[in-house]
């Protein structure tokens, strides 16, 4: 028991009482108890800031709780943590800021904001000795910040590999497994509320890149701001590249990655060709997993929910706890999770892989070896060739090529495809997807 | 940082320098600057208990490290962290109370010995305001326990299931993979070492119900000594086991699992039919993996390295690290990992699950009425039925009859499988293995 002889009530603020909120809440309702046994806190959110306190949220909160004066709560000297779940950048970082101006350590699940402001926010927290946790932010309930500065701070990283948005996936899967097509899929997912009436931030990958922006400041310890992340979505996906997956043994997953090999450190988001052998291949639907390499633990993969009220809000919660345990010591000690900016490792562009490119063309005798001729010239190998059965289109003759390409520079592949598109027999290139070994 | 103004050079003595404890010396070499930088600790392997230090190890430690006289180590002064990688229960458990006594905290990787005498240990070591870490001793690499203890703390679970022994789950691989049986797998694995010359603990499942027993202190604060778990190996399992697993859509998995319902807990080690669906069949060859469900957080796996000497230290090296964070202040309150064995929730021998069963028969009419009717009468619904060709053997004529049967209580199926071993035309009941939904 970690209780005896302190002062173990523990009184939280929470800004904002959406979904992450609710699922809070209703977390600590339902295990308030056993962390009280297991602990020795009691854990209670006294003051909440939202503006409609009569809205029906199907749980029940008492009146008394809800403010809508910020100031109640930044104020309120029992309140010792607050909890930011208004998302958003502004005004979510201004009142961390204040939040931790007046003492108070910080939970937050705003991925948004600490990619953009976590160095900000960082430093402010340590200068006034509080603390700064969000778990929530990548991946929703799965533990991998903590794990990663905690239990596996004894290894040095190479790689992070994350699939870190759940609508997304969703929409992979069930394209991959009912072979309906990415609009079809978006619209059902609409429907389910597994998406969002305007889907952008995650099916452009914006949404996975804020959040490995975070990863890449703990696990790296650099600051690679989430728009200067190379990103690429889900949206250009057809059902002829899932099938192509299907028939040679991969997944399409739209992977988080971040590697560093002697010294340089490289990153994206983009979709990935995942060979079925690889763990990440099978995690289906909303889940989200990431995958981690160390130079001591070697491969880890931690698979869970990375959204839903319920899994975010037992994030939220582990967070509360963590900060209750070192509160009344000296917490500057103790920043745990550390983000990081100064590591001294090199940003670089570079970024080698395989790839597979789709691509129309005319059909018409000595195609493939324009083709492979401006490839082989640029120093590209390719592996494999696929041409789909020719089909007729506005009176011309075309056919779906597939090229599987050996490592190869991203840049260098882009100014050889740049070539290839100039071709008159070239109609389109289709799509580029990294694959992996 | 956490470093400035604290005494961070950790001094560790160190008992034992087999695998596991190379892989520790090994990963602090790695990673020694790298832990500096980031927490501000200098840890270091200052005295080594061996009786053997002119053996060649494959890396270069000082000869003055080593001493033969285990007190140099708990009479250093200068060392705070004893580390314990003997392996077995005795005299490893005695090491550990007298480090304790000593005023030093202890990290081990013996599931043996904790097993055992973890409510001993942890008691002994809350007297001496010390701590007790031993993430190494459950699924190596994988940072479980400590998740478990901070970062999930927030959840009531209900379920844990564990592949917890690399050399069974490598076995069960091959054997499904190439159609071999498991007399050559087993010889292959020793051959390659990944199977000790005497396999029992590993094979009957002993190993991981030391570690299941550590998992439900942990998970459900009750103390079940291993003896106490219903305990079934791999070695009954058969090419006609796997073959059906295979044409069903499963995989055979050694799992160790324990779950809550209603306030009784109840827990077992055998192996099970997974569905293809779920996370836990894709885990292949030596690699471990634990699902757990919390009321919160749902379902989440964490996949990894469960044995080999660096990812095993690194989980030793992860507690060490955990211990220096919090020496200096009152370590009783923070006794993380918190072995438990009071929750007052039942433990009950009650366990319901689907089943297949494989059994022998002489092949005449009305066989398959007489069985059914034993299940029909034992109050046990049968979902399906296979029935494999027909084959002579020492002038009769046998076949191998496969059930599924529906959600039942084993003792009640086994009562009913001793009627049918009963019948004159039952040969043997040859496999019973659960199956998971």
């Amino acid at each position: 028991m970690e209780s005896k002889g302190m002062n173990n009530h523990i009184k939280v603020g929470m800004l904002g009482i959406g979904n992450v909120g609710r699922g809070t809440y209703q977390a600590l309702e339902m295990n308030h108890d056993r962390i009280l046994e297991t602990t020795g806190f009691d854990i209670e959110i006294t003051r909440i800031l939202n503006r409609h306190p009569d809205k029906d949220r199907g749980i029940d909160i008492p009146k008394e709780k809800y403010t809508a004066d910020v100031n109640d709560i930044f104020n309120d000297p029992e309140i010792s943590i607050v909890v930011e779940l208004i998302g958003g950048i502004e005004p979510a970082t201004e009142y961390m800021a204040e939040a931790i101006r007046h003492g108070k350590s910080v939970v937050t699940a705003n991925k948004a904001a600490l990619a953009v402001n976590g160095k900000y926010l960082a430093e402010l927290a340590q200068e006034h000795h509080v603390l700064l946790r969000f778990e929530a932010a990548v991946a929703g309930g799965i533990p991998i910040l903590t794990s990663l500065t905690t239990a596996l701070l004894s290894n040095s990283f190479t790689d992070v590999q994350g699939i870190l948005n759940g609508t997304t996936n969703y929409i992979l899967t069930q394209m991959s497994e009912y072979g309906k097509d990415y609009a079809e899929v978006l619209k059902d997912a609409q429907a389910k509320g597994f998406a969002e009436a305007d889907p952008t931030a995650d099916v452009e990958g914006f949404d996975a890149a804020n959040k490995l922006s975070i990863l890449i400041s703990l696990v790296f310890g650099l600051g690679v701001a989430p728009d200067k992340i190379p990103t690429q979505g889900i949206t250009a996906i057809g059902s002829e590249d899932i099938a192509y997956a299907k028939e040679s043994g991969y997944n399409i997953k739209l992977i988080a990655s971040a590697r560093e090999r002697n010294g340089k450190m490289n990153c994206s988001v983009s979709p990935v060709m995942m060979p079925l052998s690889h763990p990440l291949a099978s995690v289906s639907n909303e889940f989200n997993a990431v995958f981690v390499t160390g130079n001591a633990v070697d491969s880890l993969m931690f698979y869970g929910r990375g959204a839903g009220p319920l899994p975010t809000g037992s994030a939220v919660l582990g967070d509360i706890i963590g900060i209750a345990r070192k509160q009344g010591k000296d917490s500057a000690y103790d920043l745990v999770p550390q983000l990081r900016y100064d590591s001294g490792l090199e940003y670089s562009e570079e970024s080698t892989s395989k790839f597979y490119v789709r691509m129309t063309v005319t059909e018409k005798p000595g195609v493939l070896g324009k083709i492979t001729t401006i490839f082989g010239n640029a120093g590209i190998s390719v592996e494999a060739i696929q041409q789909k059965p020719p089909y007729d289109k506005n009176g011309e003759r075309l056919a779906t090529l597939i090229f599987i390409l050996f490592e190869v520079e991203r840049m260098q592949l882009m100014n050889a495809l740049d070539e290839v598109l100039k071709l008159d027999v070239t109609k389109s290139i289709d799509n580029v997807i990294k694959v992996e070994e």
